[in-house]
């Protein structure tokens, strides 16, 4: 691993720099794929799944006996440990919930928030190595508790044209309205325009590849939101000597495996800290199965060595990181402080695995140095806020007259006369 | 203006089809200017200033001075009435602060969600017929709140090569830290990449004509948020025989003088209504200062009846209007319907004018459906969400199990290792 200590301050933005994908001509296909999609529906969807899936399912849509037999594929441990997951997903998310916001600014003005459920949304789930029914977990059971009426789910068929049972199982537990064996770009295409088997969708949630990515970025353009935009995972650790080694070390390994492009970064105050865990990582390493991916993702990684907090903190914070593991005798200083980071795991035994999989908090996190402008999927994601107001005679009157100057200033006489109506009406009232 | 008398349901599309914008080939200009801009810096936001403002500002940097003296040009009943504003926005959206949620989702296990606020954003404030002051109260304001660091303002210059006063007093009373004479596509790539001039920033709010509109979809690509994506300026008013014809035709006239892409709709369960407002609309537009857009608005305009208020509600949500007035005797049922719309108006003493400036809810709204799924500007659209989590001892021998089995069903090893470690640890301790 890359060992830097105390770097100067302006060598940061270079140190601090995530490994680039290119995207390249990625662009031109998906954008032939989503006309061929919105003219051709279903047909369209078909052929890309033949042709990148190399399988021809004969229908798209599972149905309720194919759910139910991947029940029966899940063992039972494992439904007792999806549900533990689940009900601290569903206790963290709920309590986000948040009431009507009432104000009377002035009297006889009431403004009110309100949040309101997206009607329609979709989730996307890779399929490929990993099959991924926790981003199951954290996408639908906000998305219930939210309130969203329609929630679709593509996932990719295998080569047998099967979805794996595991994201069945918890699709079906979650209340996902519909099912579909369909990945990739197609998939994006046909919840944007909708087809005959893919319903129309408001907004695109899930990770993916880098087709993905792009074709979420292009739904975009097509009024559809989607979560937030995608990047390779990433960790950093800030940790002195009272952190154990072999568990950072574990930490950095399970966010390495993730993907070759995945980076992870260990922020110290301790050089011995630094020692243990390299010699930690690599033996640890030799055991995974995922170790060609881990290796290359250590690769682009650092071990940063920096003499006070208060540089180590203002590091993360230029950083950004989706995930931030705090193993520190400091850590009342470093939890105040941060203000950039995905979500935030504190002490010895809160691996970032927790947070992956059953602790109640989302997956789904700003890459990228996102987590400067972005929040993670959280229950108001699935939620849009409108405001309303109602203002009575007495209201109108107290403000009217600022209204008729501020419209008069900004040359939207228009916007005046809508005011000086309802007064003058008043006024002949009295 | 087109009537349209109980319109079959398959033809809600097209009746509900917003006038199209062409983008065309603003594209390539927009990312060539990008380009020079993040080369050269200044040297290009100056010379792009030149071409298209037709002026060369000595320096692009507003000073202390030329805000005081802005002060002096702005008149005190102006002043005023930006003060009375001022406090209404500030207490709605104070209003929508949240606080900490903490949960602890099972034993041992503690997760809480905090708002940080984003540290840098810009503001861009159009230039041109209207001085949007206003637009700079409904931005500053709620930034102010949420605690945004640093706020950059950009607005472009006139042929003197000055910002109106009225902008530059509103700005300096708000809080921004720093004020630009640039605009359209050179100061969204200036906030974008940063120049010696213009900070970088991270989140960039405000409207625009269709150059800005483009350039800040493309500031997304290089790590840029932004508040949604822009459409013209739309206002549905769903009135029956309670409403006042009068005030409904104004309300419809306000929205028409934003522009002459601008669309107006009426929903009405009352002809009489219809017949109405048509009449006064004829009337009050002959005496508009900008009755050419105001004409042209409300050409692309509807008057629509429909025989029940169940249909008259669902066409409402289908559209998704960024402004709806409602004046109906069943108030009560369509406020308690509405789900797809940007901000909501209620009563016949309720103009939308009152929102545009001075009730305390935000102006800056979704349009062009994008009601559907993004919401207006509110204090969180300052602010990113993070999570947190501490996991003791207890709480990982409560969830570590399930975390293994997910793990491994996931296929991802060293996810689980990080647990396994942990417990074995732990196991050792007894």
């Amino acid at each position: 691993m890359n060992r830097i200590y105390n770097p100067e301050r302006t060598t940061w933005p270079e140190l601090l720099q995530r490994p680039t994908r290119t995207i390249g001509d990625i662009e031109a296909m998906v954008k032939e794929i989503f006309r061929e999609v919105k003219d051709k529906g279903d047909r369209a969807v078909l052929k890309y799944t033949s042709l990148f899936d190399g399988v021809s399912p004969g229908s798209m849509v599972v149905t309720p006996a194919e759910i139910e037999a991947a029940g029966g594929m899940v063992s039972g441990e494992l439904k007792e440990a999806i549900a533990l997951a689940r009900t601290n997903i569903e206790k963290f998310h709920a309590a986000q919930k948040t009431g009507r916001v009432t104000v009377t600014t002035t009297d006889g003005i009431t403004c009110w928030q309100e949040k309101k459920p997206i009607q329609k949304i979709g989730l996307y789930i890779p399929g490929g190595t990993a099959p991924l029914f926790s981003t199951v977990l954290m996408l639908a059971v906000p998305a219930a508790i939210a309130g969203c009426g329609e929630i679709v789910l593509c996932s990719p068929p295998d080569k047998q044209g099967n979805i794996h049972p595991a994201i069945l199982y918890t699709a079906g537990l979650c209340g996902v309205n519909r099912i579909l064996k369909v990945g990739g770009i197609q998939a994006v295409a046909g919840m944007t325009f909708g087809t005959e088997s893919i319903p129309q969708v408001y907004k695109i949630f899930g990770p993916g590849n880098q087709y993905v990515t792009v074709a979420k970025q292009l739904a975009t353009q097509y009024g559809v939101a989607i979560d937030m935009p995608a990047g390779p995972s990433e960790l950093l650790v800030l940790a002195d000597d009272s952190a154990d080694a072999g568990f950072v070390a574990s930490d950095l390994l399970s966010q390495a495996e993730h993907g070759k492009d995945s980076q992870v970064l260990l922020v110290s105050t301790s050089k011995d800290l630094i020692d243990a865990v390299e010699k930690e990582l690599e033996q640890q390493m030799e055991a995974l199965p995922r170790k060609d991916i881990a290796e290359a993702a250590i690769g682009n990684s650092k071990l940063i060595y920096v003499q006070d907090k208060e540089d180590a903190l203002e590091l993360v914070n230029s950083y950004g990181p989706e995930h931030l593991i705090i193993c520190s005798a400091e850590e009342g200083f470093y939890v105040e402080g941060i203000v950039n980071a995905g979500s935030v795991f504190i002490g010895n035994y809160t691996p970032e695995s927790a947070g992956d999989y059953a602790s109640g908090t989302n997956h789904t996190l700003p890459t990228n140095g996102y987590a400067r402008n972005y929040s993670g999927v959280n229950l108001d994601s699935f939620t849009k806020s409108v405001t309303f107001q109602k203002i009575t005679e007495e209201g109108i009157r107290h403000i009217g007259n600022a209204i008729e100057l501020m419209a008069d200033a900004e040359g939207l006489q228009a916007h005046k006369n809508a005011v000086t109506l309802r007064l003058n009406r008043l006024e002949n009232k009295k």
